[in-house]
């Protein structure tokens, strides 16, 4: 399915985000996707020569705040957590895509930390109208961040926060500030 | 049981944490805990007046790395994870306990996002003996950080580091260096 070598590569990692988020989207949640995907094995150790050909998606996942209740469970969270415990060397080599950047990709997020903490080098964004004005720890630290500007993850977003502007203001701890400038 | 005004108030709240530190040892696990405790019901509105003298265990919870394969739930995570969704006024006023400061309270932690995001203004640490060079975003940030010197949360991880190098790597993201700081 996937070539990382491909121009193709980070339209179709989207792609599999975006699947997520109009999941989310359906269950009532907030539409939000993201997806953990690597040219290396789940499982493969240091020894092991990476060059397979083969694309794995380790984790997708979405925004869990409505469903779950989940204070925890960003897209980027929860796309981790379905990829579950990888040998720190996948993560090395891997991308993480997610729909919408936000408070993620400061250093105000979970999600922030766990790239960092983990040591992901690339993230691929769906879109970022909404937060443009803020800081970049992500790039500060020297992840390579990729912006798609993707219609349809724009359309998500800007339906939820215009009907539940409170969930928001909620997913993104409580700074109206933040939602403000999103909505 | 709690009095946020008393002198014991952070010791008693660690000893919630090192149960769940001492429960995850049992289980074969991390033996990190945390406990997330304000003075704020968990559902308080903005307009509601706080000062109804109880104190709340919103959630405790403990690494879950091992117990249930997890790639996020450090101890600070399960605990945020099991409080569930809160008002965003019940953060501002909440202490955050864990049993010990490692990667959590630098850049490259979901947990320093986390405490970031919500915006919890305090936080009491069981032992700091083995990261005291990393610098402190969440002190930068102007969160209170409290360090007690609990025996037993050192003990605890002394124990662990020895017998489980690779396990512990694993949870700080791979990076040999910090767990050999830490043993
Ligand atoms: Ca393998
Ligand atoms: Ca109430
Ligand atoms: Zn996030
Ligand atoms: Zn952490």
């Amino acid at each position: 399915m996937f070539d990382t070598q491909s121009a193709n590569f980070d339209v179709q990692g989207l792609s599999v985000a975006l699947i997520q988020a109009e999941l989310g989207r359906r269950e009532g949640g907030i539409p939000i996707g993201s997806a953990l995907i690597s040219p290396l094995d789940p499982d493969v150790g240091t020894e092991e020569v990476p060059a397979s050909g083969r694309i794995y998606i380790h984790g997708h996942g979405r925004n869990q705040r409505l469903q779950k209740s989940s204070a925890i469970l960003h897209a980027e969270m929860d796309a981790l957590e379905k990829a579950g415990r990888l040998a720190p060397e996948v993560y090395k080599k891997a991308t993480m895509f997610t729909t919408l950047r936000f408070a993620s990709y400061v250093h105000k997020c979970m999600c922030t930390g766990a790239i960092l903490l983990y040591g992901i080098p690339r993230v691929v964004i769906g879109e970022n109208t909404n937060f443009k004005g803020e800081e970049d720890l992500l790039r500060s630290r020297g992840v390579e961040v990729v912006v798609l500007d993707n219609q349809r993850c724009k359309e998500l977003m800007r339906e939820f926060i215009r009907y539940h502007p409170e969930e928001w203001d909620e997913d993104v701890g409580g700074s109206k500030e933040t939602s403000a400038r999103a909505s």
